[in-house]
This record gives C-alpha cells, structure tokens and sequence, in this order.
C-alpha cells in the first residue's frame, strides 16, 4: 500500500512549500532530492534525516534497497506526488526532508574560507562549494544577497558537499571581524593598483578568500574589509572569468 | 514605422527558427542576443553579421546609439516580436542574425587546445569555451555528443569568446590525428594508474587537453588516443570536480 497517492495530502503540500526560503526558515527544514543526494545525507547527516520519501516502483529497485535506511522514516508514494515534490524534469522517485544544521563558528580556524558576497546564481554558488570541498577548505559562507544554501538548484550543484564542509549564511563582515581576531588575512578579487597576481601569493593553511556578485563584483562595504586583492592574468581577448572558474582557479593554487 | 509587428511575420518565424539545429545548418546562420554579443560580433566578425534587429524603444539607447551598426542591416521590430524572438525571460532588445564561419584546421599549431568528449551541458561548454580564450588556448575542438556551440544557452556562456578563438565541431579523432602529425602531445583527464597529478606537467606552446562527459568521463575510443592522463589531487572528500572546473584548473596551470 502506497502512504500517499494524492498531491492534495497536506503532508505533500508542506514538503512542496519547502522549495520557498520562508518555509525552509520558518520550519527548520528543507528537501534533498536524487540518489546521490539522499546518500551522502545518510552517509554524512544520518540523526538529521527527518523523512525520507520514495516513489512506489523504487522500493525494488537495488539502488535503494542497500541503502541502509531507517524503515520507520519511509514514506511512499505514487508517481503523481513525485512528480509534483520534484524540481527536475525526470525525478529519480527519492527525496529526503533534512533539518537545518544550526552551527556556530568555530573558535579556532584551521584551515582556508571562502566568503560570497552577494553572488547570485545558485550553479555558481554550488560549484564553489563543491570546488572548495574538493580543495579541502574548511568552509563557505555566503554572505547578505548570495543565493540560498537550500535552493535546489544550489544543492544540485553543490553535489553533497554541503554535508562535508561548513557553510555559514549572515552578515560577511561579522565573519570577517571573527576572522581577523585569529589573524587570517582577507584575500579579495579585485583588479586594482594594488593587486598582485594569484601566482606570486603563497599562502599558509588560513587564509580567506572572497569573490563579489557576477555583474558587479565585491560591494565597496565588503572591499573595505580586504587586506590584499589579488588577480588572475588573462592572455586571451576574454574580459573576464566567470565567478565559480576565477575561485576554484585560485583557491587550487593557494592550497 | 517598426518594421515588424506580428509575430506571424514568415521572417521572424524563420528567425525564430534558428534557435534548432536543423535550421542553423540548413541556413548556416544563428541568432545572437543582448548587448555583449552583438557587441562582440560587431567587433570580431562585423562583415559575418547579416541582421540587427531592434526592439523599437532601443532605437533611442545610448549603448545602441554608440554601437556603430550598419543602418542597412537594421531591422525595427516590436515587443512582442522581440519577446518572441527571445530565449531569455527578459530581453534586452537586440538580436543579430550572423553566417556561421567555416574554418579550416590550422597547417600550423601555435597554441594549446581544449578537446571536448560529448560534454552534454551548455553552460559547461560555453564556460569552457570563455576559459581557453582567457587562458591563451588557440582553440576549441567539440567533438561528436557534445553541444552545439550555437545553443542559446552555450553562446550565453561564452560571452563572445567564440568569435575570438577558434571553434571546430567534428570527429575528435580526425582533429587529433591532424594534432599527432605535428607533433601535439595529447593529454587526457582520467584517473589510471599512470596518471600524474597535474602540478608535475610542465607543458610548453603546443598541447590538447581532452575532457568527457559530465557522468562517464572520456569513451574508451577516445581514451586509446591519449598519450598521458593528467588528475587533480582532492583534499576534501568531495569526489570529483565539475567538467568546466576540472578544465580551467588545468589550463591557467599548464599556460
């Protein structure tokens, strides 16, 4: 028997109001969706799981059966109500509703940040915490206008790795104060005078580096917090580099 | 007096059409669209541009006004022919019709190029096409499975890198045979056994590096034509990097 075959159940309702920031904030909440998704979360965040929630024909299928899922979390349903839970085309029939890990800074910094201040697009966003995953930083935090963490084209993008590395949402300058009381340096993307290429820095294992918007940059607020710009030389006739490429570039050859 | 009004005109019908394969190469045209492009096109390939079309209330603009475009190619059209036309939620009022080029391979390798293995995201294959122009690469090969360079959503990508280094679409395997007669060392982006990490490559002028597809990596036909498989050492316990990433990473360090 399938738990819930109709996209009027108020349960599915709710779930699907997960897909706005509000009810993510107001709940505490918010929906991973995919097999890769659903796995690292268990792999990563098991006790966060609230409900994890199947499409009827998946209970078969192999991929799910060796999961190792806590039976009482399942909820199944009809192809109908996955369809209508899902952000993608073709959805792979699993979701799971994750809560939101409340973490504090921590009190010793011991390795690199990445700072986003106010950067937009939610692939962009994603792939730098994947790329900084990948980088073995310690974490991301996305400042006031950057996209949110639990936007489901972010968490594609991201692939997981939100579940590896800390990521902050707030305000970038009380980060960057707390940053700055341990001593890490405040690396910015700007092209000015003063700027040195990425390839002469050489950096410890703290440091903290911060990209600004797509079309305009780092803000002049956030600028004033930089202890020293750094950019990439272009040989080509290109103008610039997108966002996501300029950071993993540089957060690869500083770490 | 607009030119055009209605969108059932048969010329914004053909026009429209170009955002299909199938009529690109029947015509040997594409659309650009926004400022940028047309900027660029204006810039790099004027004499290949064989429209201008213009949303009627752009006339007056002073970014059109400073554009310097041929008054014989201009065509005014309305909003709704303009919305029409668009592949974006909010237009920017300005298209152009350009020829295709049609270019042959170099006799004479003079720089790096980017081979890509039926890379299936236009956003990765636009992304990739602006980072070798950034990166000094002369061109871009794009073999069979990968994306049309023409898509809306890969030209959006690019920011009009296309019409400053040199994009080919064809059988990589031809391209590479052509690269092998003078020369060019091959290096591929799969993780074996004789695969070195990408900091110990010191490459000099001429090179191809080749990526895959998104999910399966590089195919096993292509595989067989790699002198030298190159990874990039992870920190994290991310598992891998995205396809545009992974590229761009590779080429500012072997540039």
């Amino acid at each position: 028997m399938i738990d819930i075959t109709s996209n009027s159940n108020q349960q599915i309702k709710d779930w699907k109001k997960l897909h706005t920031r509000k009810e993510r904030k107001k709940t505490s909440t918010y929906l991973v969706e995919g097999f890769h998704l659903v796995e690292e979360a268990l792999n990563y965040k098991k006790d966060a799981i609230q409900k994890v929630i199947v499409r009827e024909d998946i209970l078969t299928n192999d991929a799910y059966l060796t999961m190792n899922i806590d039976a009482k979390k399942v909820i199944t349903v009809s192809e109908q109500v996955a369809a209508e839970l899902s952000e993608t085309e073709t959805n792979q029939g699993i979701f799971a509703v994750v809560a939101i890990d409340k973490i504090d800074f921590p009190e010793t910094v011991n390795g690199p940040f990445l700072l986003l201040d106010a950067v937009q697009d939610p692939g962009n966003v994603g792939t730098m915490i994947r790329t900084a995953d990948a980088a073995g930083f310690q974490g991301v935090i996305l400042g006031k206008g950057t996209v949110d963490l639990y936007n489901s084209k972010t968490l594609r993008s991201a692939q997981g790795s939100h579940f590896h590395i800390e990521v902050y949402e707030g305000d970038l300058s009380e980060f960057i104060s707390r940053l700055k009381d341990q001593d890490v340096k405040i690396y910015g993307t700007a092209l000015n005078e003063d700027a040195e290429s990425y390839k002469n820095i050489n950096e410890d294992k703290t440091f903290a580096l911060m990209v600004g918007n797509e079309g305009s940059g780092i803000s002049n607020d956030m600028m004033a917090l930089v202890d020293q710009n750094i950019y990439i030389p272009m040989k080509g006739q290109s103008e610039s580099l997108n966002v996501a490429i300029a950071a993993s570039i540089i957060m690869f050859h500083l770490n």
